[in-house]
């Protein structure tokens, strides 16, 4: 285990001073998970903390990957060194598809960036330490901004994008799709509104449906006690329209973070939803081997038998845990 | 509490006896969670058991709610009392739409059904409880079968797909869908294939992707297990094309899982899940209270210091929570 020790720590030091194949392969370990991915990111916490973590999301077929590719080649034109974690099994962003069919754009951008996609197959619970891990990984090999492409539908996609310091999120035109944002929780975490393919038939009643619900949600509440109003910013990703205007407004919402002390409380609770998933996790192991044991499949005997319920078996397993663990 | 325990009991029995207000009452209960939702929960799992429990999952667009729509329509015309619970927020099925543009298919379905929408928005844990406890008050009221539809992107909506007696995965022409089922982990879990829409060009080369998924991948070794493939059935829910044929595959699974012996299998394992997750939900609960109690902020400080990891912070309080519990 030394010999890993030292080998990771390595490669993290070649990462940090900008070696890309060294920053790839740690990027591998981490989604791996384990011990290893575990030493990846406490070498990474420790000198993480300086990017701009942005949040893209919205629903399949948005166009976030596009929008998102556009902003990389502004960036890198503009001198920046982007990074790019794409959460997403869908995103052309970094190609992987089975049948070769897509277009790879880690080629357009710049020299400077650095574009990943994360698999989201496996355990949730594994993506969950995989993807903040891998945002402090960035952060410290000196990537700025970090952004994470997610496509915003399940629950863990939703707490990643809440989670950054921007969270931008891309709606298209069309009946409802402003409505499905706000069902899957989207327009809460928003701090950016993009109305993305905004050539489309019901653009403007896209927009003003968003404006609508930004005057009556609950999020008024919240717009009074910061000052901040989610704009929205009509875009068209594939004629690369708005991206100017998107890179702008992530400009004004990070001043806007930086005035009012925000930055802190958002880095705060990102690290809290950290320990928080790495807790469940490690409890939830030690629950998942009690299940196996042959206590457990006495007691799921049981229940299938209909002596007793899920919930009774649940809190008996929980209590010889415990009584183990004395 | 005894109160309460007397009064869900009596909706309970009015609810076994067909009374749909009470079933609809108990169902919000289940949803809203709690101890009053394990209370519902242990009753119908005591009468649960005879119900077809059958999943139909796809990506957002693929038109699973006009199919299901469907296949409850036919359903019910044969005299069937099928249930859907509709965990999808794009539904159309169960309407609830804000801005009030959806069809309510409510009215469409016969006499005999139950149709419910649960939101899942909040909790993913909460959600990973509620639905088994559905299914089986669905069960219990002796609809059958019991339909599931869910939007097959999250973990969780897969995991729920998963367990059901019969699994219908609905794809869509169009380059890369069935490469998008195949990365979210669909096509693992599907016992019968759907392409939707299958007017539009591409639908045969996608029966022809999903044709060859099945030949290549690690599920030709099940194949071989089980003596079971598979089938595609190409389908336009839109003109009710497609219906009959896939309710005779499930008919045939139905049978396939009857001779193998692999109901039993399935509600083993379904069962086994469920208890996993709320022990999952029991002992994260145990957690959270220690990240919010004054040692947990401690930790955080520590944390947001750089001084500890958050992996190290996350051992730490569970190390503490064991100390708390002896």
């Amino acid at each position: 285990m030394d010999a890993t020790d030292n080998s990771i720590s390595h490669l993290f030091e070649t990462a940090v001073s900008g070696e890309r194949r060294s920053l790839g392969k740690l990027l591998t370990i981490i989604e791996r998970g384990g011990e290893p991915a575990d030493i990846v990111a406490g070498l990474a916490h420790q000198k993480a903390g300086n990017a701009h973590v942005i949040g893209i999301t919205g629903a399949p077929g948005s166009g976030k990957s596009t929008l998102t590719g556009r902003l990389i080649e502004k960036i890198t034109k503009g001198g920046g060194t982007p990074s790019v974690l794409a959460v997403d099994p869908s995103s052309p962003l970094t190609g992987g598809a089975i049948l070769g069919d897509r277009i790879r754009m880690d080629d357009l951008a710049g020299e400077g960036s650095f574009i990943r996609s994360m698999a989201t197959r496996g355990h949730s619970g594994g993506l969950a330490l995989a993807v903040p891990a891998a945002i402090q990984l960035f952060d410290a090999a000196r990537y700025n901004p970090v952004i994470i492409e997610t496509v915003g539908v399940g629950q863990v996609e939703v707490d990643v994008a809440g989670t950054a310091d921007t969270t931008v999120v891309v709606v298209t035109p069309g009946m409802g799709d402003a409505v499905q944002a706000n069902k899957a929780g989207l327009l809460e975490v928003a701090d950016i509104f993009v109305v993305n393919k905004s050539d489309r038939p019901g653009a403007n009643d896209t927009r003003r449906d968003l404006d609508l619900m930004l005057d009556l949600g609950h999020l008024s509440g919240l717009e009074e006690k910061t000052g901040y109003r989610p704009p929205i910013i009509m875009a068209n990703s594939l004629e690369g329209e708005g991206a100017e205007a998107i890179l702008t407004a992530i400009e004004d919402h990070r001043n806007h973070l930086s005035k009012s002390g925000s930055f802190e409380t958002r880095q705060k609770q990102r690290t809290l939803m950290e320990i928080q998933n790495r807790l469940e996790l490690l409890i939830g192991s030690t629950s998942s081997n009690a299940l196996q044991s042959e206590a457990g499949e006495k007691i799921l005997t049981e229940v299938l038998e209909r002596n007793i319920s899920p919930s009774e078996a649940a809190k008996s397993i929980a209590s010889s845990i415990i009584r183990d663990l004395t």
